[in-house]
């Protein structure tokens, strides 16, 4: 059992959100006014509590109000004045500020957000706080089949977070949100910048469908309680919890069989491997031959020149499970031993360019029949 | 049954690289060297063949052979040889220059073709050569469940084009293919301009899965026998056929049941309206959501907002099949209406921005179970 840094308390309980009844409000509160940080969608149609959230950066916050079955975007002035009346109770609750609240949503877009829901819910979500992540990290999930926690150690410190999958109920976006804590003492500048850092090396080197949620959000909570840390500990430390959690949203992506690792080496630069990277990761046509098995090279090379018109076949090379199966400009190697390779849970497929020395990894998961199944669910 | 203009025969034949035994060879031949134009897909991972047909490009051509069931890409020095044995092989027993013919390939990608099959199936093309495009337009297709063809009359000349769509057997990209034929009296820099101007209105407003094909190409051969034609007038008349190519691609895409029109108002230009469109037209989700029917207007502002980041949501409105969603920042209007709307073969999702004045529409369709299945099967 996993518990939050020492000054963190959480829960999690069924506001009646979810017509399931299962968990779907969680409640994350700091001792004190604390520095925290956030990363969030650059979608413009972002959700109202996406907005709340960065005017809010730059304060001290105190408490987090988090709720799934309802993405509460796209919603208009209704949506705004939930967001504002989950921030007023959790406040008065709590006692601090309505600016020191922060909040967040997953589910369905469009759909109207009852605040009274949420308010209700709220004094038996501050009665139950404690030090334990189980109720929160299962209060965010929607069609994730297992909470994904995760926590590092560096530099004496310690990092914990929590996050909910790119798996979606019918009709969602495939937000995805994660909540870290920390005891490390550092100022919020500092914060923010060791975020974004481990952020884009993790959770923005998933891609799943390649759809870009309305609601992603990752926020970090750092109590101070701890010892003081450097930049780079800092990002160390958060990068190990968000590739973790990172991970774990792709191993239980909707519909998925597989975790695929697309390694790009030989790049100009690191951001031109990734670009090659979320190519091939959110082909359509490479994501079912992962689903069937096939080896199919050929989608991916097509994947990679359609995103790079100077992208030189001659001296790219494909590999898939360790087979090289395209290299020097000719198909090569054994296909059955790579279609042996991706008949295991994880496989790698690697793409070698001869541009320069920059490598990245991105995730993925195969499209299946059961994804198409699940997102043409009628619940509008 | 639709015949060429005047001075283009065509055949089409079973040359045995489909293991099914259908057609899969097409011979087109026009009486004397005329004058042509192609565009091409402009993936780095382009096919031999296009890169042979853009080297030609300036020159005039007699001769187009074109085969079905393998797309000869990333086949490396082996495919290169067997374009220029096709070209050579169908230059002798037509009786033109190696340099006068256009080769063109559509199937999988990576497998090597054998130039022989070609070459020995070659001569009884020749030998059943006439005016009627059936054959020909046959022994293109792939997962197509229907030829396509389309003619129209331009001040007095007439144009006629067949195409193949963006459907495949399993292991393939989306390769499309069209070929159109034409008697208008125009220079081949005419005939250049007017093609990609009218490919740029209709085959490139068509996205089904976004994967973008090696071999995608669009040719046209004027025969000159006909009236001359200025540049619109030439412009209109391959428009017509191209835009009707397209809409029966969309129909016959692989696995879809409905054809989808997704019309952006009040955009700044028609890029950036065309831009809007395709985000659209290529969110599997959104798509998924149109196989089941579901008016998730939701999925369709949030693929503009991720590829717009200036998109004001407030400004902005989404209707399906006539049903206003969102408008002025508000959900609003009858989703029931709405889902009646998706429940016909045909509807448009009309989004309406308030920034300039430019229109386009892009044409799209679901996306299945069975198009992951049939991608997903095991065929390299």
């Amino acid at each position: 059992m996993t518990r939050w840094v020492d000054g963190l308390a959480s829960a999690g309980v069924a506001a009646g959100i979810k017509p399931s009844g299962d968990l779907d409000l969680g409640l994350l509160v700091a001792a004190r006014p604390v520095a925290w940080a956030g990363t969030f969608t650059r979608n413009a149609a972002a959700a109202a509590c996406v907005h709340w959230n960065r005017a809010a950066l730059g304060r001290r916050a105190r408490t987090l109000v988090v709720n799934s079955g309802n993405a509460n975007a796209c919603t208009g002035g209704a949506g705004r004045n939930t967001v504002e009346a989950t921030a007023a109770a959790a406040a008065k609750l709590i006692g601090c500020g309505t600016d020191d609240v922060l909040v967040c949503s997953t589910g369905p877009i469009g759909i109207p957000l009852d605040a009274r829901l949420i308010e209700s819910a709220l004094p038996a979500a501050a009665r139950s706080l404690s030090s334990k992540v189980d109720d929160f990290s299962r209060s965010l999930l929607t069609t994730d089949t297992i909470p994904k926690v995760s926590t590092s150690s560096p530099a004496g410190a310690s990092v914990v977070g929590v996050a909910k999958g790119a798996a979606m109920i019918a009709p969602n976006m495939a937000t995805m949100l994660a909540f870290l804590g920390t005891d490390a003492d550092v100022p919020a500048d500092v914060l923010q910048n060791a975020l974004e850092w481990a952020v884009d090396r993790s959770f923005n080197r998933l891609c799943l469908d390649g759809c870009e949620s309305t609601n992603d959000s990752v926020l970090v909570l750092a109590t101070g309680n701890g010892p003081k840390l450097d930049q780079q500990q800092l990002r160390e430390g958060l990068l190990e919890v968000c590739s973790d959690l990172a991970l774990k949203i792709a191993r239980d992506a909707e519909g998925a069989t597989k975790l695929v690792r697309v390694r790009v080496e030989g790049a100009r630069s690191e951001t031109h491997a990734v670009e090659h990277g979320r190519a091939v990761a959110r082909s359509d046509l490479w994501r079912a031959a992962i689903h069937g098995g096939d080896p199919n090279w050929g989608r991916v090379l097509a994947a990679m020149g359609a995103v790079d018109r100077d992208l030189d076949v001659e001296t790219t090379s494909v590999a898939i499970g360790g087979e090289l199966l395209f290299g020097k400009g000719e198909p090569c190697g054994d296909l059955a031993a790579a279609a042996e390779a991706m008949s295991e849970d994880e496989f790698t497929v690697s793409v070698a360019l001869d541009q320069g020395d920059s490598v990245a990894e991105v995730l993925t998961s195969d499209l299946s029949e059961e994804y198409v199944t699940l997102n043409a669910e009628v619940t509008t």
